[in-house]
């Protein structure tokens, strides 16, 4: 099964099957718990392996970030959603992934999906989801793999800069802004692939250019799938969250304000994009224009010619000029006049010019 | 009558009808009832043939799934209709299939339509209308033929798991999650066709390609027609409706959540197959760039030496050369030299090189 | 002056005319009125000729529907929007046909226009304006020509169905209902033309093809510039007059969703028109595409070939093989070896393969 | 400088002028003055040249109509602003034309811009800005040239109809409807052009069909680019203006429908043009089909043909059948064989047909 | 790095650095800073390089505008963002050049980022941020590199015109409105081009002309990505700005209408530039279809010929007519006759017209 096929098959809990169900991945790996607590004074970092320590976090005075990775064990899972009371369609949200980026509140805490962009060696683009529960104090948050691009947050709270006076709330902007930070290097590649395309295209066609621009919309629109409901979950966040206190607002309208602007430059890519295809279909045809050029000088010149020579080649008795000294050079000197003729004609046509690159 | 167009074919009352006619369809099935009436404690079930029988469940406590498969029968359905308060509007739009997905509130009840997805052997997808009438503490459904997929939910019913706990609203939202759960294999069918074919017109151009890149894009018109009213039904039925109680709100969410997930997915795939036709046509013209460079070089490189031949093919008697025994060599050698020109000439344009697979 | 420019032509005083002002269609029928006044309990219908005759139904009891059929004399159309108190903007509105479909209210009466489909024996449609003024028990309607699809909601009247005991806003509603009713046949012509001409287009390109898709959409233009405005008009009616009882909205409603699904078919076909306007270019460039593989293939076997004998059509006096017995047999056998090499390559190459149909 | 640059060329004061600074055009005529005062009773025209004397009719009591045409002299227009109380950034919209169509409230007045559609005698459509400024019982306009479609307004002011007892916002309607309904002829025109158009494209290619379609194309985004903020601009007028009475509304109403009218054509013209470009692209493809064909019936036919005679033409001494007296007879015969087997393999792909106009 | 690709690449902090990190571009110029303060009785300007020096004017009673132009000193920026009291958030906007333009409303001031054009020699335009944070009374503004449109503005100021009267929101006023007004030249650069384009397409094909489409089109999308948020940040000052008093809300509204008729002028030319390449592709099939009569036209007259001279040059011994006197006239009579009915035929289809210029 092919990447892409995959991204489009949500994986899920058979048709009627009671809401709330888990559908763990197959070859899915263990969970991993790494707990970061502190408060403007402290930090207690710790590294879990069996849910049930977890339960000295539940209560604890701090603001406390649960970072769960891996998917691979339901009973873990469904423990850690008992003991931070997570509603059972939240954590069915975060196991069964993917999902789209989206914000539900629920009672308690509010659930936020989030979609990771890694950079392939390949140059493409593969999103992972990154779920976070807010509730208060507590930020809980699931990944399926293992790695994320966090470290330089918990380096900020480590080395004790304002996100230690903070709350979890902020917490969560500050991971939301590194996930669509994580964003633009994505796009970026994309651009600088767009733009080598085209001058590719413009300079001399080459063999794969449909098949390259086709895998850039493909992307885009992978991207454009992500990035829209993004944009909407930070803005729900921004402007209707009970979660978020009003100091974190104003973080949030940056973070929002860099959805748009990603927004932005993928629709901008995607009518390149389009516009590429017609500049390869109008590339396709200005070839076969210059291929048929060719073949209708080549034809035009020497089809007539050939005709005078099979005139003379006629087995007549009695024709004038085939026994006079002038036949021959005269008949070649005739040929030179309708040769000449012929792209004269041509020329003034403007078909005999240079490439028509670029036009 | 093509499968198709009968889609498009609504069956309606006679122009001036008054409202509330019923069109019952030929050949339809007789209507069989089958009842399940639940409680926290108890499940009763029973199949029923006459309508009357079913008073015994127009004002029972518990909660009553009345499911009508076969609308083959006016008599019956009106009378189910006349015992369950149902408006004559409501069941007209139950008889008179194929409606668009829609809710409509009347005073007593509300009537939900939406339409169950079936995928036939051949890969393509049929609806089938299945509407619902939620009174209070019951739920009265419909559908044309036999057959459904909720018996999963049936079984949930049986084993008495929270949805015994719940009332007609909750029971509604778990038949509606399963109808939409539906569309997911229906689409993946529909996925896995347009990346076979876009490997199939990338690799080797071949018969039927256009023929099924528009049965592709009929197949997911028709879906977009069902999806995207299925989802404001959903909705209205969140946001508005006065027979959802609160705690059945948060699992409609869940829902519309799917439905804005499979529009996602149809408008994505919409668009890979506008591309793809982007794609065939491209092909094409490049196929026949290709075709065009072939007759090019054959005619370039030989129509010129068939001159030179026909030259020396003429019958004059005094042509320099004839009588030497170099003459035959040298005009050979200046065949060749002509069609290396020619072909140096072809291989720096670049046409000779290989094919021009996904160009 | 064809029919499609007739309907983009709107019949129109002067620029600078006062409002209100008439103009009368050249070789307009001349009016005929028809009245039917009717209560629970009894029917009285007349025929007249008088528009002063009509006096006595200004203020009668019963729901009365006066209707005026023919638009041909400016005086009695006059008379009849004194009598009944039209707002002249009103009468300018019925009298100047065509106006899109819209509703106005005035103080005294609402304004209703609408279009009847009428459907050609060549399958073309035609729209008639049909103008409704709705007062408090009474409903005047208007209409060019004479005849309409009206005679079901006579007889409907006449035998005394549950449309007695309703007022004038009904009988609007089941006049309304039986014009978008009437869009139904004139659809699925359509959509029978459209299919049939995908067919036709698939199985072999013919004569006209491009002129009967330019025709459907034209058609299906003009469809949509009726059926939008209808939708908006049945849903103003449905939200906000003041001239519609509760009780109607409810079949109001019905009707709204009619225009709903109408306009979904005529966007659905439209769509269809287009995709089919991209395959009927697709197949121009395949049969270009298969046209060019017969010459390529001709040419490229029979160019060399030719060249060949010409070689040995040359006069030279020392050519080798000439003068041997084995000399024809032996350049015969060149040539078979040519044309088989050539034809194994367009083998290999897939163009000698059957037709594209449908490629 | 082309009609159609100067369009989009906005006269402008330079970047960073104080707002309100006025660019009088080059060349344009010197302003001319006309008022009309009227009440029930009485009718007043004058035709002023002096500013000055329209202070008598500042505050007079009739409704009065000051008409100014030609924009030539910036002090006259200062002094007409100074004296009507017009603010500096109105005066300024109305001399430094073009302006889109807007209505701008300030506290004593309404500046309203509209564009007078002209139809030259080119079949060509130039638009020029009409400026009204409407105060309590006064409205001023503007015109950058001589000559207006009012006429008939003016007479019906003097024939004493209703307009006589309706105040300035009347007469503003009264303009604007004028000035809309002077959109008709300039758009039937555009479609009788667009429809010969699509005649001749059907009928047989003929020189300039691009370029008229890409100049039609062209009028009518004018034509959009006046309309659709006319027709904002009289919604803006019927539903918030503090200067429109409400017995000029209903009036307005019926001027807004005309103007959706005349959107409405717009857009379907559009539609049509668009259409029109893909029917020419379609004839061309269809015209290069025919033309191969002919290339391809003749070259298969005769090249195979001329190999034949070419075989014969060789000079080997041992050639079959050169010397029998049936060995010309029979190369025809085999001539006329191979002919005919093309001339019906042709035949039967159906490319011997007659012309495919409109395929 | 190509300009383009420039402007797509945001400079920006690492992912997960703290909000408010600034990222100086590199070879920055450093900040110069220009101080004008202004009350309707005096003005005084000096040149700081101290930001210290700027303490003088944080609490000065005139309106004070400080202009910096030059990012390359994080020190200095810093401190005059302290000085201003900005929001650290501001104050990275203002330097991670480019931003959208945007306002953004914190609690002592509003952050205004807008995008100065400038014109280059290559008629390609440049967008340079310009970004302005309005407190009370005071107006900071930055620039990344030296020179600006705004001396027309700071000339107003010194010549003490009704600018001296108001506000530091009036300032912000005039500074906009110069930064629109300097998108008009621009524009009507990338008009001319598109009209020129438009007519060399026409006249006759060159090369280029694909690349120069290409290249508007590019332009055009750079201009709307700054345009369409420079309105609806126009928008939201005038509609909901804390920091906008009345009186300058009316010039705001003149602003806003601008950018309106700017944007306008945008997607007209959007939609030329996209009808240009729909004509390029027509042109260049035209030409295909040009092309290929030439050549069909030589190779049906020539062809037949040929074949007939090759029958002639057969070596039979028996044919007839080849000793007679009439053979050689008689066989190029019936050439002639050939050739003669092959022109009429073509020039009865039409093919022996003149150019297709503009078909």
């Amino acid at each position: 099964m092919s990447e892409r096929r995959k991204r489009f098959r949500k994986r899920r809990p058979p048709a009627g099957a009671p809401p709330g169900a888990f559908v763990v991945p197959e070859q899915a790996q263990a969970p991993r718990i790494h707990v970061i607590e502190y408060t403007a004074d402290r930090v207690n970092e710790a590294d879990l392996t069996d849910p049930e320590a977890l339960q000295a976090y539940c209560d604890s005075k701090g603001t406390r970030w649960i970072d769960v990775q891996g998917l691979g064990d339901e009973k873990v899972l469904s423990r850690i959603g008992e003991l931070f009371g997570i509603h059972p369609l939240a954590m069915a949200d975060v196991v069964n992934v993917p999902q789209r980026p989206k914000v539900e509140e629920y009672e308690e805490h509010a659930l936020v999906i989030s979609q990771i962009a890694e950079l392939r060696g390949s140059g493409d683009v593969e999103f992972e989801q990154f779920s976070m529960v807010l509730g208060s104090g507590c930020l809980v948050t699931f990944q399926e793999r293992y790695g994320d691009p966090f470290d330089p947050v918990r380096q900020r709270i480590r080395q004790g800069g304002p996100i230690r006076r903070m709350g979890a709330d902020y917490l969560m902007y500050a991971l939301i802004d590194a996930v669509i930070d994580g964003y633009y290097p994505a796009l970026e590649t994309l651009g600088d692939s767009l733009e080598n395309l085209e001058e590719r295209i413009f300079a001399r066609p080459q063999p794969g250019a449909l098949r390259d621009i086709q895998h850039i919309r493909h992307e885009l629109l992978q991207f454009r799938r992500v990035v829209r409901p993004t944009r909407e979950t930070v803005n729900a966040l921004l402007r209707e969250s009970r979660f978020i206190c009003d100091a974190v607002r104003v973080y949030l309208r940056d973070c929002y304000d860099h959805t748009v602007q990603v927004m932005d430059v993928v629709e901008t890519y995607r009518e390149l994009a389009s516009g590429l295809m017609e500049v390869h279909l109008s590339r396709v045809s200005n070839r076969t224009n210059e291929v048929m050029k060719v073949l209708t000088i080549v034809s035009s010149v020497f089809i007539p010619l050939t005709f005078i020579a099979g005139i003379y080649g006629m087995n007549f008795e009695f024709m004038p000029g085939l026994r006079e000294r002038w036949g021959y050079p005269a008949t070649l000197a005739s040929m030179v006049v309708v040769a000449a003729g012929m792209l004269y004609y041509f020329w003034r046509k403007g078909w005999l010019g240079g490439d028509d690159r670029g036009t």
